[in-house]
C-alpha cells in the first residue's frame, strides 16, 4: 500500500512564541502564507517481513533516527507495536531544510496523515501528534496549525490543532515570491535576547492586523516586525529595499530563515524575477495553497 | 463588483443538539458529510445610488425580509451602514430547501463570506456571524462548523467557529446517494418528545465512532442512531432496507429531513440507481466536498 501526502510550505510573516509544559497548549501567535509548493510524504507499506522496521529519507536518500529525530517519534506512535512490515517513509522537500518553510512541520504533519490514513485515526489526532513531536523536539511552535488552516492565516489563539484558534484573510490572485539565501536556527533566536522585542512586536503586529485584516496590511506589518526586532537588517534589509522598488506591496523577511518573501501582482512577476536574475541570487515564484493537506492512496 | 461563494450541503448522520444561552457556544455533537453540490450565493454590489439597499433572492425568486431572516440579518450586520448602492445577493439551492441539506447555513454561510470578500472581514468573523445568525434564528445549530471543515466531518466539541472542534475522517473514493422525498421541522423534532433518546443514542454513537473512526462504521452507527431514535420508522425504514440489499454499507436518514443517504462504492452506483428509478424516486449521486467552502471575485 502507498499512501501519499502533501503538506504546503509555510511562511511566518510575524509572530509571539507562547510556550506551555503542556504542547497542546504550546504554540504561536502571528500571521503567514502557505504555498502550493512544500513536502510530499510517500508511506509506503508492506507486510510479510518477520520485524516490524521503519524507514525515513529525506529528498530520496535514508536519514540517521537522530537527524528525523521528529519524523521518526511520530511513525513510532502511528506504526502499531504488533505490525510486522517494512514502513518507508519518503519526504521530498521542495525547499531547503532550515531556511523558514516549515518543512520540519510538513515531514511531521505529512507522515503523521499518511499513517493514520494507513493504519486508522482521524485528521485531529494525526495533527496534534504532529504538532506534540515539533514542540517537544523544538521543530517549531505553530506550522503545525497553520498548515492545517491553509490560505493566508492568523493565529489568534495560541496552541495546538483542537486548541488553538487559526483565522484566514481573503485574498485577490497573489503570487509568492521567496528567496531563499540560508539558514538561521530558531531555536537560537528564540534562546537569544531578541525575544522580548519578538514578544512586544509580534502582539503589536496582530492587534493591528486585525483592526484592517487584509494581506497588503500584512507585509507592512510584517516588514515592521522584522526591522524593529532588529532580525531583519544589513545586507538581507538592504535587498528587501532593492525589491521594494519593484512592487506595489513591501517584502519582509521569512520568519525565521535567511530569506525574503513577498506578494507579487501579476504584473509584478517578470521586474522581481529580473532583478535576481540580475543579481544571481536563487528565487521561487510559487502560488498559495488554499484550504487543507492532501491525503490519499497513491496509485503512481 | 460580483463575488461568488460555494458552500457544501451538509447531511447529518447523527447528533445531540447542544443549547446555550451565547450563540458561539451553542452547536452540537455529531457527524455528517459534506457534498460537492450545494449553495451557490453570488454577491452583486453597485455603488451610486442614493440608498443602501439589500435584496436577496432564492433560485432566482425574490424573497421577503421574513422568508430569509438568516441571510438578511446576515447582510445587514456586514454591508456597512454607510454603504450607498444596491446590494444582491443571489442564492442557487442544489437540492430543495427544508430536506436537511443545510441550506440555510449554505445561506448564511456563503453571503458572510461573499459580504465579508467585499466589504473587509475574515473568515472566522463572517464564519461567526453565519452560525450565530442560525442558531438565533433556530435555522440550525451544527451545519456552519460542519461546512467550513468539509469532507466527513465530526463535531467532537459543540460550538460554533473557534468554539466547537470539528475532527475528520479519512476515506477512500465513495460517492454518496441522497434521496430526498420530503421535509421535517427540525424545530418541531427539537422541542419533541424525542430529544431525551436523541441526546442518549447521539452521544452513544459519537463514542462508539471515536474508538473506530472511519466512514463505514459511522454509517453503521447512523442508521442505530436514526432506528433507536424512531425518527427512521415505517416506508422510509422500509426504503432504507431495499437500498440495503445492493450496498455493502448500510443506508440511513438524513437528520433532519424525510430522506436517506448512503456511501456508495463505485461499482454499486448502478444498482442504486436503478433500484431507485423502478421505484419512480427522485436521487442524487454526488461527490465528497473536500476542504473549505470557495469564495472570490467572480468573472462570468
Amino acid at each position: 500500500m502507498l499512501v501519499r501526502a502533501f503538506v504546503p510550505a509555510h511562511i511566518t510573516a510575524f509572530f509571539v512564541p507562547v510556550f506551555h509544559d503542556d504542547p497542546l497548549k504550546a504554540g504561536s501567535l502571528g500571521a503567514g502564507i502557505n504555498l502550493d509548493k512544500g513536502t510530499n510524504v510517500f508511506a509506503s507499506i508492506e507486510t510479510g517481513t518477520l520485524e516490524r522496521h521503519i524507514h525515513i529519507a529525506f529528498n530520496g536518500e535514508p536519514v540517521k533516527r537522530e537527524e528525523a529525530i521528529i519524523s521518526y517519534s511520530v511513525a513510532e506512535r502511528l506504526v502499531p507495536n504488533d505490525f510486522l512490515g517494512e514502513v518507508e517513509i519518503w519526504q521530498y522537500f521542495d525547499f531547503p531544510n532550515g531556511h523558514g518553510f516549515g518543512n520540519s512541520a510538513g515531514g511531521a504533519l505529512g507522515t503523521a496523515l499518511a499513517l493514520s490514513y494507513a493504519f486508522g485515526g482521524t485528521w485531529l489526532k494525526a495533527s496534534q501528534l504532529a504538532h506534540e513531536a515539533e514542540v517537544k523536539h523544538k521543530g517549531g511552535l505553530g506550522d503545525v496549525i497553520a498548515q492545517l488552516s491553509g490560505g493566508i492565516e492568523v493565529r489568534v489563539r495560541a496552541g495546538g490543532p483542537g486548541v488553538g484558534v487559526v483565522d484566514n484573510l481573503f485574498f485577490e490572485d497573489y503570487r509568492v515570491l521567496v528567496v531563499p539565501l540560508g539558514r538561521l536556527s530558531t531555536r537560537e533566536v528564540l534562546d537569544g535576547d531578541v525575544v522580548g522585542a519578538i514578544e512586544r512586536e509580534g502582539r503589536l503586529a496582530l492587534e493591528r492586523l486585525l483592526k484592517d485584516p487584509r494581506p497588503e496590511r500584512m507585509m507592512i506589518l510584517a516588514r515592521e516586525f522584522a526591522e524593529k526586532t532588529g532580525l531583519l537588517s544589513g545586507e538581507l534589509l538592504e535587498l528587501a529595499r532593492q525589491l521594494d522598488r519593484v512592487l506595489s506591496n513591501p517584502s519582509s523577511m521569512i520568519m525565521l530563515g535567511r530569506g525574503l518573501f513577498a506578494l507579487l501582482r501579476e504584473d509584478e512577476v517578470e521586474n522581481a524575477i529580473n532583478l535576481l536574475s540580475d543579481l544571481d541570487l536563487p528565487y521561487d515564484v510559487t502560488g498559495i495553497h488554499e484550504g487543507r493537506p492532501k491525503v490519499g492512496r497513491w496509485v503512481g
